[in-house]
């Protein structure tokens, strides 16, 4: 089969790649569409140190497994855990001690025709959200996961801190709760469509920091990002932290002693909440989409979501 | 009088200083006892730019005020605020916008004869708790921060990170919880002082750091302090930021992010809480005298506070 791999820090397009092998519990997924992440593009670079099949955003068709999920369109949590360490005994089963990470740590992932997922890890796709919704459903349940985290009230004034892929879901999913919501960030483009979703947008050159938002979030996905945010929450307010590459750009965390401020890291959500959304058209995720390759182009379709102006970049491995 | 003043970067011992003018609601306190704190000699370093007195930690007696406080011994919070911006309005008046620091930020501070402070700024030291205690009540109510921002039980694992002038308040505060307490420390007679209250010291050389930590309190103060912290603490811990120059010596938050750690910064605490404790005996802060100087010998005094060796050091201003 066809599959996107990554192997010394080398990603190609492979077409000879070996079928999945089941393991118990697993069923195969023949691959509609992709989403390629910033943390994909991370991976290429090292991050992880990752050997293996590429990818963890998806939406496919159950070819193999029980019989009450073949043929059933699914979506699949990215974390495959031992149910038996004290994270998983502890109702944390996302940060399992044993975990393998589709597509990120020592599991193969779904750029590729097929792919074997554990089966406690789907959920079927109702019929009301389409492929191009569904794919969105790993990166809008980690946007979900910044409410669960932390409570936002209509009266929460909060800043969303880069309007990227992640961002806009973020942003999307917090309007919603009907607070004091700004969106900060320098891509007019997409600048421009927060104000299109009646969300308002700053312009980081535009933006004072007086130390006034009770909660921001970040999303900008570079190191800098945690300083702006330093710079705008209030005294004893919330940092949500997205982005996996933040910190180490020499920030002083001074600022977070004195003004008593919690920062909270923040990685992956409920799917539940992120169908359930996509099924009332809640969040709209079709105008995040910036262009769909084939698999064939994946190279191409990798290079196209490291550009700044780029927002989603999906990848169609096979028909639905 | 005498002063210990910090200008354009150059301590001083002043003998011909003007004596405090007194402002609408302060008294004037003579000091007997003050204390030479980590901050300190960051401020004689260029931290916040301070220009004035120096010292924030004290006991003394109220020579000037209203009868029910006159010549009485009294302690003294440093946040010095206006009761009127939105901080202090949402009860967060130690947040207070326009707020002066006593020795730290725009107000002079504490190492001179005498020192001009808010009336509602001072506690009464009742008659249990001794001068060389009660001038360890600004650093033991930051202590109890500690327990006031971040819940600890008796099933709660909990490690210090660095046995100094504060980590060993922490310490003693938590140990009162009953919780599952380690310190964690480089200096080995530090080491063996926590052992000698019946809290398990580790040298930071045998830790094995395995995430598995529910909260770590970082007070070493210096920055590799967080990096250590994070490896300890467990997936959804929380890790408490005492030391305000942690952060920038290039530590890598992905693994926040990843864990969804909680980092909350602290700072300032309940003076009550702490002047309770001395008075109960709850806490032991005299094992923490490593010497105490005349105020004639300040400069000897800040040398010797310099020195990881020493625990606290005292500044003898007046008798008693």
């Amino acid at each position: 089969m066809r599959a996107v791999t990554v192997r010394n820090g080398n990603v190609a397009l492979v077409h000879d790649h070996p079928e999945p092998e089941l393991r118990e519990g697993e069923c195969l997924v023949r691959v509609h569409l992709a989403g390629i992440c910033a943390t994909d593009l991370h991976i290429i670079n090292g991050y992880m140190n990752f050997d293996g099949v590429l990818g963890h955003e998806m939406v496919g068709t159950v070819v193999s497994g029980p019989p009450e999920l073949r043929d059933k369109r699914v979506v699949c949590e990215i974390n495959c855990v031992c149910r038996k360490c004290d994270m998983c005994s502890a109702g944390l089963a996302n940060h399992c001690r044993n975990r393998t990470v589709i597509g990120i740590d020592r599991r193969d992932g779904c750029f590729a025709d097929q792919i074997a997922v554990p089966q406690r890890n789907l959920h079927l796709v109702p019929d009301a959200v389409s492929d191009e919704e569904a794919v969105f459903v790993e990166p809008l349940a980690a946007a979900y996961q910044v409410v669960a985290q932390c409570p936002i009230e209509s009266h929460t004034n909060v800043s969303v801190l880069g309007p990227g892929r992640l961002g806009l879901l973020v942003a999307q999913v917090l309007a919603q709760r009907g607070c004091k919501l700004t969106v900060v960030g320098r891509n007019p483009a997409k600048l421009e469509m927060c104000e299109k979703k009646g969300i308002q947008a700053i312009h980081v050159d535009d933006l004072v920091a007086r130390h006034d938002r009770d909660v921001v979030v970040e999303c900008t996905g570079a190191p800098e990002g945690l300083g702006i945010a330093l710079a705008m929450v209030r005294p004893r307010g919330t940092i949500v932290l997205k982005s996996t590459c933040a910190g180490p750009g020499g920030i002083n965390l001074a600022s977070l002693v004195i003004h008593e401020v919690t920062l909270l890291g923040s990685r992956c959500g409920p799917f539940p909440e992120a169908l359930d959304a996509l099924a009332r058209k809640a969040v709209d995720v079709r105008s995040l989409i910036s262009r769909t390759f084939p698999l064939d182009q994946a190279p191409e379709a990798l290079e196209a979501a490291g550009k700044p102006s780029n927002l989603k970049i999906l990848l169609k491995c096979n028909a639905r």
